[in-house]
């Protein structure tokens, strides 16, 4: 192994991830946005922006009755994704594109679609670096609207969207779902410890959904003494399920 | 008084309000909205649908040295928010101004704003049967974005404006308040009880405001034995003040 790749353990080791040392690198995130879907046996999912495949996989691992599909803008990470597949023994259920969700169309159709996209809006200037951090972390041409309405080209009505994004930019966020005809939207705060604002938030919304906008309580994340939580620790080690409400 | 009229006591009694026994009454709401302002001494409040001006006089009651405009589209309430600002003694300080925020332009510039505005859109077709309640709590002619802009023709450059709103309607809520260039955002739930979504949020913006938004952690109001939390009495029987963060 190169020694610009590290290989790292997730969901308390049922997932093992080759993973640039330098750049974007997987924490919580992806493994609690895998927590939250909840596809129905043999159904297909689209894992927009997968990057090296962590949530894609940590779903994987949890529900081995579904497929998942994944699009990836970076040769380098989806090369990655597909050694991932591989090492994982999911390569039959885990197949990944090559491909710009400003330009892609595609052909076939998911029940549901989830992302972990780029947290910072283009005009931030404050872009990393490394080229390929800058692209897992600002948006490039396709901001937050082009996310979704990819997603929506690719969903059944009623088909979900979840992603997890800062929660800071929840204004541009529900403006993207609606602009996108998502609806049924569910907030999900992720509380870092008590009394603190929330630093991310997963939202999960219904193309074509018409439900009332639901504020979930959300889930905490770290007790008083700086550890997870029990519930925290066990969606992250113990690869249960997260449910949004 | 008129069999039509209650009188009733908020804030621990320090407030009393003279309602329609018909129609919107209030009820912890305007208490929780008034908490929230935090104006320097001097300063004056515009308050965007003053209704019989229960908010306004709670934020009197802990407040002595400030003054308060409201505007209200209904007349008898206007007139029962003039009764109530005498009945409490607080008549030179609430001035109540009879008007469409539709049309009415004010000449006069305010430090802050608040409103507790009508909870429905109008194409809801459920409006209640008593055309009073029907106008305080659905939305006229003057939708979510006529309150923001109407609000930020009164304010100067980071002069606020509180809401309190319910909390599905959050996505409406942040776009108009995006619409009228109101930013640094900071949305607080209020939650029923532990693990329940919430139902109500206050939210403050500032005119022009430029910091990121602010999913805050929010207040509890009732616990497991139905009563209120101790944080949520403080505020309600005994005036106390509601740090938004």
């Amino acid at each position: 192994m190169s020694p610009d790749f590290s290989e790292d353990r997730l969901l308390g080791g049922r997932v093992l991830l080759r993973q640039p040392r330098q750049g974007y690198r997987a924490a919580i995130d992806p493994v609690l946005l895998a927590a939250s879907l909840d596809p129905k046996p043999g159904q297909h999912v689209l894992d927009i922006g997968c990057g090296v495949g962590a949530a894609a996989l940590c779903l994987l691992a949890r529900r081995p009755d579904i497929t998942i599909t994944g699009i990836e803008i970076q040769p380098g990470l989806a090369e990655l994704a597909r050694q991932n597949a591989a090492l994982n023994g999911v390569a039959d259920r885990f197949q990944i594109i090559e491909g710009d969700i400003a330009t892609l169309r595609l052909a076939e159709r998911f029940d549901h679609a989830m992302s972990n996209p780029p947290f910072l809006p283009p005009d931030r200037g404050n872009a990393p670096p490394d080229a390929s951090k800058a692209l897992a972390h600002v948006e490039g041409e396709a901001d937050l609207p082009a996310w979704t309405h990819f997603a929506a080209t690719a969903l059944p009505h009623r088909g979900t969207l979840t992603l997890i994004h800062r929660a800071d930019r929840l204004t541009e966020l529900l403006a993207a779902l609606e602009d996108a005809r998502f609806g049924s939207v569910v907030i999900f705060p992720l509380w870092p410890r008590t009394g603190t604002p929330a630093k991310r938030v997963l939202v999960r919304a219904a193309k074509g959904g018409k439900a009332p906008l639901v504020l979930s309580p959300g889930l905490l994340l770290h007790g008083a003494d700086g550890g997870f939580t029990p519930a925290a620790e066990a969606i992250l080690r113990d690869a249960a399920a997260l449910t949004l409400g």
